[in-house]
């Protein structure tokens, strides 16, 4: 697949926007980056005029954002969700430069979906809109003040993906015969649903085991799902993972001990 | 000199801007990536409560703005302009990405005085104020549709200074026990002129020895000088390199072989 065509591969995905103005002024950024595929999570207003405006020349991407009530449904069939973080989070993610998140998103869209998350003006990604992310990006911002516009967040996301994928279309030239075969085209990493199967099927078991306090699990599974969310599994791995998990609650029957 | 600090020596010019809305949005796009040094040439509406507004918490920024009558005045000091430029222009000045441009331009703001100077909304930089800058930096957007918001323009170039001066802000971490005495005070770098003669040594040399296809030399050259850009040559480097260059087009007399 060429290079810049891998950006077709990306989406996206604003979470509960309360400016209409910002919608807007993201689909321009997205445009003018090459990207095409944008989705909204409950925005509070949407269609509106004033997204349209800003929007400029960039009315079909908004005009073809795909609304969802949830943000799982904007991530299905995605292999990995990036979001967007403003600040430090006290947690197990894994945070990186924009430049490290588009180098490691863009070579999994090369074959598979991916979305760039991004949260609420004044909040950012809620706890469990970040469950739903493999990785973190933090615009490494002045600490005095970081408060970027939520469009200019998505223009600077979307300009390091592009760069990076202009790129390798760069290497692509150079190299000759190209490196199709070996590219990431031969793994097959697990989409949104094949991880979230996996995280149920995974609590479950560590519920019925007893590793879980049934009366507060959270915590110690939060850490969990984080820890395979760096792994970036493939789909192959959750299939063995699932499978030891069913071992470990009903082993096979020829099990001696 | 900290690394972050040089950005106290960057200015961002915007040449008789149309919209307040973006002289504000711009405002608050450089306080978030840490730069303060804000330069009005003859705007449209300045002051103004839609400018006021949309630098959010960026006011001091804003108003702290110097407003000129001609781009030469904004300039006084500079020892670089660089010029965005939304087109290829039919020119001779060179044009480099955004990620070149801070790289060069941060290297000489560690000592003097440098600007990005950005044109007006609907046709971005005259001839004239072109000829003010010594090199233009092209976004490189969407062929299709590479309309970049001004103030969007202004958050990518700075946020690639800013990630530039992060980068030279880690090495100086690293290198054990500091570097202060032996940091860019007290090393003479190559200065822009100096590393564009050498530039020029190199590809004549890569072309006399067949390294470089004439047909296309451009792409495979280009990684070069990003290589030798990111290594912030010295002075003294540069000469060396240029010593090297020289013996493998005319070896020296006593080589035997």
């Amino acid at each position: 697949m060429n290079s810049l065509n891998t950006l077709n591969n990306v989406r996206i995905v604003l979470c509960a926007t309360s400016h209409p103005g910002n919608i807007g002024s993201a689909a321009r950024a997205m445009k003018t980056m090459g990207f095409q595929n944008f989705y909204l999570v409950t925005p509070q207003h949407y269609p509106d005029p004033q997204a349209t405006a800003l929007a400029a020349g960039a009315t079909d991407v908004l005009d073809n954002a795909i609304v969802t009530s949830t943000l799982s449904e904007a991530l299905v069939g995605c292999a990995l969700a990036i979001g967007l973080s403003a600040r430090k989070r006290n947690l197990s993610h894994e945070i990186v430069t924009p430049r490290i998140a588009a180098q490691q998103g863009l070579q999994i869209a090369q074959t598979q979906q991916i979305a760039l998350v991004f949260g609420t003006e004044m909040s950012g990604l809620s706890n469990s809109e970040l469950d739903c992310c493999q990785l973190l990006a933090m615009i490494p911002a002045n600490p005095e003040y970081s408060s970027l516009n939520l469009a200019m967040a998505v223009q600077v996301m979307c300009y390091e993906m592009r760069m990076q994928a202009l790129e390798l279309a760069d290497q692509e030239i150079d190299a000759p015969g190209g490196n199709r075969d070996e590219g990431p085209g031969g793994i097959e990493l697990a989409n949104n649903e094949d991880l979230e199967r996996f995280y149920t099927h995974l609590e479950e078991t560590l519920l019925h085991i007893g590793y879980l306090n049934p009366a507060a699990p959270k915590k110690l599974f939060e850490r969990l799902r984080r820890l395979y969310a760096r792994a970036r599994l493939e789909k192959e791995e959750v299939n063995l993972l699932r499978g030891i998990l069913t071992l470990s609650v009903t082993p096979k029957k020829h099990t001696k001990y």
